[in-house]
């Protein structure tokens, strides 16, 4: 497999009005709630995540990769001295990698800030 | 063809050190100059854009698609009243579809924003 962007969270205004708009248009599938988002489905690897804001500052990009595709990558990390963490809200607490249950399967998780 | 994200503009601090971490820790293409970007290739479908700015309030989304979804697609975008436009600086004034050479093929785009 690829590495794929398996989901973002796309910053918008209007949750509601983002889902009518790209489920209408594009026809992607209205998945509902996903956690604390409001999702659309673009294809079967990619989930777009709405989360209404006006600080856009912080983006936020999930790929999902092979399991030893992740070990390798996650193995760079650490030798790189990148702060990581293990769930969405501890990005730095140098844990991991985490759990995480997907689409594609049970999995582990590593979170980082990019440069 | 599924609807794919076919490339996205990643706002970044700089763009030398977002390139430099893609492809050393996920292993991406480095694709140079796309542009008036520095691009690395995600998978054979996305590449990543990126772009030095401070004002990341404004996100880009580029969706490519097969002709008839296309057509179907910008009829309903005329349909809705939205805004669109024929180039990445005109995205308002109301003409397109616009060309475009992509390394799918030669296509036609329209560009709008989101709500």
């Amino acid at each position: 497999m690829a590495t794929v962007l398996d989901h973002t969270i796309v910053p918008v205004k209007d949750r509601e009005k983002s889902v009518e708009f790209y489920t209408r248009i594009f026809g992607f599938d209205n998945l509902g709630e996903v956690g604390p988002f409001l999702a659309v489905k673009v294809n079967g690897t990619l989930n777009f995540d709405f989360r209404e804001s006006d600080d856009f500052r912080s983006m936020h990009y999930a790929f999902a990769m092979d399991h030893q595709e992740f070990e390798d990558a996650f193995a760079r990390i650490q030798e790189s001295g990148i702060s990581y963490g293990d769930s969405p809200r501890e990005q730095e607490n140098m844990k991991g990698p985490g759990d995480v249950r997907r689409r594609q399967g049970d999995g582990q998780s590593g979170l980082l800030q990019g440069p």
